[in-house]
């Protein structure tokens, strides 16, 4: 089975050399070539198009920054769906809309090959500790033969959420929100703690040790307490974008989100004061 | 060691059952004299007044609604302050704003005895299992000599936070704002999940089995998803209560509290829609 990875940003990257580990003759490409060099120099065959890439393989892996960019990288002649052989498989990993895995799998379906929206949660370090968290929907069957494949990209679980090509995007977004929710929460907290005196750090240390001791508040407390939000791990930029995402679904489903809509009008500020390129956890410089 | 309990609510009444194993002539006074029937059942010393209690007593616990009420019950001729005697120490165990603590305070110190605030993070449950974590502030010999007699009363941990009165109001208001906004993203969470066709008991299942696996998202993950809101464990009576503290205490520091402010609106708007006697997890009725 020969399979290809699009898409070498910060998690790509790490999920691309796990694959590698299992698949020596891995193709990737990426838009901005100088980001190949990580993969070319362990061994991947880097692919001078998507369609040269797209042709000569079974599945491809794609994670891109936003929904113009995964319907760029698989519509018109160009793109995954039409370059895709026969039964071959596209698995989506990026955050975007429900409604853009519906389109494409539609797409898919018209050149006879199959597209599955397969999102991942994890920072680049879970993606290089193998502990990503994958959620998937899509046809059953795609489903199991993809499994596997997730293994060697470093799950360190599989969420099925059903047959609905969009339904693990749903997941995707609803879990992202909450993160920026916790991000939210601690800022406040955090910024009430320190201006009425008491130490913020000891504070943080009894809640991520009693009621709060889970990796989101754990990690991000201390990127939080800090100010680390440089470099990125994942950008403020693709906050925004998550933020905007997570408002475009919450209207079209008619879902009220007061603290949504909160944390989309806080990143877009950051993001026009110039934060774009600071870590999204930056969301806390909007508490003054 | 003669010690007195005063206030036998929810929370209060495990608290007090448990002093009782380790105190076997512990005094008891509540309000409402009905409330003291389990404690007077289980071999208390019922007090028919506050005065009779405190001025019986070396130590005397509180743990009552709200700032009017633990100023009621100190201040004042027949008030804890006034009776308790030379040295006694009175441990107040609300939650109530640091200024109100710093007051209480400096009435002890007239008295030549000691207030120290010592408020408690637990449900009901919490005080049967005795988990409560206590924050406590204050002079460091009198927190020597209440250490013990928290662990009878339930403790699993005692964390300190300095010699000013307030700090540990602060802890625990900063820690109860950090509740009431994972309750309000909670809230929306689940409610884009299911507007937008998943299973969101599935998703909650992800969320608190891997970034979000402590206490809060699991334990109030699940009232939400069920709606069970009643009998109430802690009153969304008491939620506004806490609310509208943390915000005083936002807007006295020049603390910018944009989704502590948004919560506080729910919650005032759900009490007047009469769920006041409802769980404080019914923040979650405010997402439509």
């Amino acid at each position: 089975m020969q399979i290809g990875f699009i898409g070498l940003g910060n998690l790509g990257t790490p999920i691309a050399e796990n694959l590698l580990e299992h698949h020596k003759d891995l193709m990737v490409y990426n838009r901005t070539r100088s980001k190949t060099k990580p993969l070319e120099e362990k061994g991947a065959a880097v692919c001078k198009s998507i369609k040269e890439l797209a042709s000569a393989c079974d599945v491809v892996f794609t994670i891109v920054s936003n929904d113009a960019a995964i319907e760029e990288i698989t519509n018109g002649e160009d793109g995954i769906a039409k370059n895709l052989k026969e039964d071959g498989i596209h698995v989506s990993m990026s955050t975007i809309l429900p409604a853009t895995s519906e389109a494409l799998f539609k797409i898919h379906q018209q050149y006879k090959n199959h597209y599955i929206a397969c999102p991942v949660a994890g920072r680049p370090e879970a993606a290089k500790d193998k502990k990503l968290n994958f959620m998937i929907s899509g046809d059953d069957k795609i489903i199991s033969i993809i499994k596997p494949l997730l293994n060697d990209a470093g799950a360190i679980n599989v969420w099925e959420y059903g047959k609905e090509p969009g339904n693990a995007n749903v997941a995707k977004l609803c879990t992202n929100y909450m993160i920026q929710a916790a991000l939210q929460a601690m800022s406040e907290g955090i910024s009430l703690a320190q201006k009425s005196g008491i130490d913020e750090r000891q504070w943080m240390q009894m809640i991520t040790s009693t009621l709060f001791n889970c990796g989101i508040y754990i990690n991000y407390g201390r990127l939080v307490l800090e100010k680390a939000f440089l470099p990125a791990a994942f950008s403020l930029e693709l906050g925004l974008k998550d933020a905007a995402l997570i408002k475009k679904q919450a209207d079209k489903t008619g879902t009220a989100m007061p603290l949504g809509n909160l944390i989309k009008q806080e990143y877009q500020q950051l993001f026009d004061e110039g934060y774009k390129d600071h870590d999204w956890s930056a969301l806390a410089l909007s508490i003054k």
